[in-house]
């Protein structure tokens, strides 16, 4: 007989016939009870990347021994992101006949989740699929939001589809084994929800960064639950990104402007974003919608999390505005940003003082 | 002050919010006042391929001469029905900057709608599209149902998504420009509609072949809106071909069964699935479900149409077997078919005698 002690969170994400349960909580890999009910055949695929598989890929196969396992094992990083990545899987699935009743697991962080779940939505038409996260990032957000898809080589992101998971388990004790610096780049997104939907949630977050830097498994689920539940309400709201939406992307402008310019896998994701993050309430001062305080306080909590609060060097304002309105979010010719209206709301707008954001590149970029 | 002469029947296909009119008659091409309607923005790409170019893309082209237009020209033939083809449509698009709010228009056969319809189904995870469907068969199958994909090195149509066109405008004098054999081929489809879902119009049909393979305009109108009248009944009823949808695969396993056999390119799609809905009529017969005089009369409106109503020489019944459980409609390893019930009225069954099926490929290949 076997014991398992653990914590664990339910969240449903309510999409109608599409709804699904976020588990959050410690110790998860290990219960087949979480996953068995959102598997409909025999065949599943377990893709994770070479990084993940030693670490987690034993345990999880181990938990699913009644099913016929395919394992598909991707190179790690954002570069293999791409069409042939996808066909690779493709190319497995149908070596071994999986058929429409069959579930994809993505085993890992942002980049397996979004792979397979685009591979999911395209395989045969679409089949089920599960996610694990094994990154924070991907725990708060790509889990979340039925976002899938792959890079292009002229953009990110520009490839996918909306498909939802069966189910999401978030299992926190897998945050173990992050370096630093990655742990610290999903707090970025965390510290994001608080910023655009959740003022008490901030003020949390400046109350308990410390030791949720130590990654105390309590905070941990309490940080996770509460950005899926902030993300989950946003997309329950517009799933198709026809509007509100897109405050998901507050600080992303500025922070895909970063990442294309130094190249993908200088900065990781979230530092990007914090410093975009940090420019997009410095603009919101300067707008008048919120106080100067609030900067400060984002920028302290930001470098407590030892993230960046403004854009690397040698990026002159033209080339960021260059870049900025390369991203898809630039629709009709006219910049839109996401900007705070007050601390806990952000809002989607083209209606700056265009000379507020110059100045604001004047100032940052040399 | 332009005048327009032409015959226009309209037909809609009830999906809730995913609703869309098929727009069937003469002369539409240069009908500007059809395809407006349904672009949102002002970025439009026509994709065709390199065989219907010459022929219809300047009329289409000078048709929309208000929107930014980009032309996409893919080679001919279902060996580019691929990702790599599928990628460089994604090319063009992001080289000129298409916006969530672009349409694709796909002008040609089944190869250039499969493939457009799925690149708009992931171009920015989703814009909107429009078939212009330029072959009899496109016009009366590829274009209604949402279906989109492309081929894998392993499969035929194994990747894609269900994506719905905006509309569709299925002008049958760009028939006239098809040879005899792929406009035979396109019949085959025809006549499928009405053995497994329309026995007044199988009547039809055998009263009028003649006049068809003329291809009499008015007829063409008729067979093209029915055929489209009675795929579109089966797909609002089984959007997602979970279950009756199946019944379009009506003569298809044993007609890809074909088409592996033979290699992709001898036989067209349409003279595939004739041998394979005789074979299927004569399994319904040898079931005892339907009269033999079934089988004779489906044999004869074939034959009429120059149609085959046989497999071809050389495939023995081994390979016949193993060629159709591969194929997808293949679930749990017991082969399910598509046979008739009475004239009119297909069912899918994997209830059927297995020694009847043995039989009849014994019989039938040599």
């Amino acid at each position: 007989m076997a014991v398992w002690r653990g914590v664990l969170e339910i969240l449903t994400v309510d999409l109608g016939e599409r709804s699904y349960p976020i588990y959050i909580g410690t110790q998860l890999l290990t219960q087949a009870e979480l996953l068995t009910p959102h598997i409909r055949g025999q065949q599943v695929a377990i893709v994770t990347n070479e990084t993940i598989a030693p670490l987690y890929l034993p345990t999880l196969r181990a938990t699913l021994s009644g099913y016929t396992i395919t394992e598909i094992i991707l190179p790690d990083g954002e570069a293999f992101k791409d069409l042939p990545t996808l066909n690779k899987i493709f190319d497995q699935l149908l070596a071994d006949r999986f058929d429409r009743t069959c579930t994809l697991i993505a085993l890992g962080g942002g980049v397996v989740g979004d792979t397979t779940g685009f591979a999911a939505a395209c395989y045969l038409r679409g089949v089920d699929f599960i996610q694990v996260p094994t990154t924070l990032l991907s725990q708060v957000d790509s889990s979340v939001g039925g976002k899938t898809g792959v890079n292009h080589a002229l953009g990110k992101n520009m490839i996918g589809a909306f498909w939802q998971p069966r189910c999401v388990v978030a299992d926190v004790s897998t945050l173990a084994t992050l370096s630093d610096r990655e742990f610290a780049s999903g707090l970025a997104e965390v510290i994001k929800y608080g910023l655009i939907a959740d003022e008490a949630f901030f003020l949390w977050l400046e109350q308990n960064s410390e030791q949720l830097l130590k990654r105390n498994e309590a905070l941990l689920i309490e940080a996770v639950l509460r950005s899926c539940q902030n993300k989950a309400d946003v997309v329950a709201e517009d799933e198709h990104e026809a509007g509100k939406r897109a405050i998901l992307n507050f600080g992303h402008t500025f922070g895909h402007a970063i990442e294309s310019h130094l190249g993908y896998g200088h900065w990781l994701h979230g530092e990007a974003v914090a410093a975009g993050m940090t420019m997009a309430t410095d603009l919101s001062v300067r707008a008048g919608w919120i106080d100067a305080s609030v900067h400060c306080r984002v920028k302290r909590l930001l470098k407590a999390c030892s993230l960046p609060t403004k854009p690397p060097k040698g990026i002159t304002p033209a080339q960021f505005m260059t870049l900025m309105s390369v991203d898809k979010k630039c629709i009709g010719g006219r910049l839109r940003l996401v900007l705070l209206k007050a601390l806990g709301e952000a809002v989607v707008t083209a209606n700056y003082p265009e000379s507020h954001l110059a100045q604001l590149l004047q100032e940052l970029c040399h």
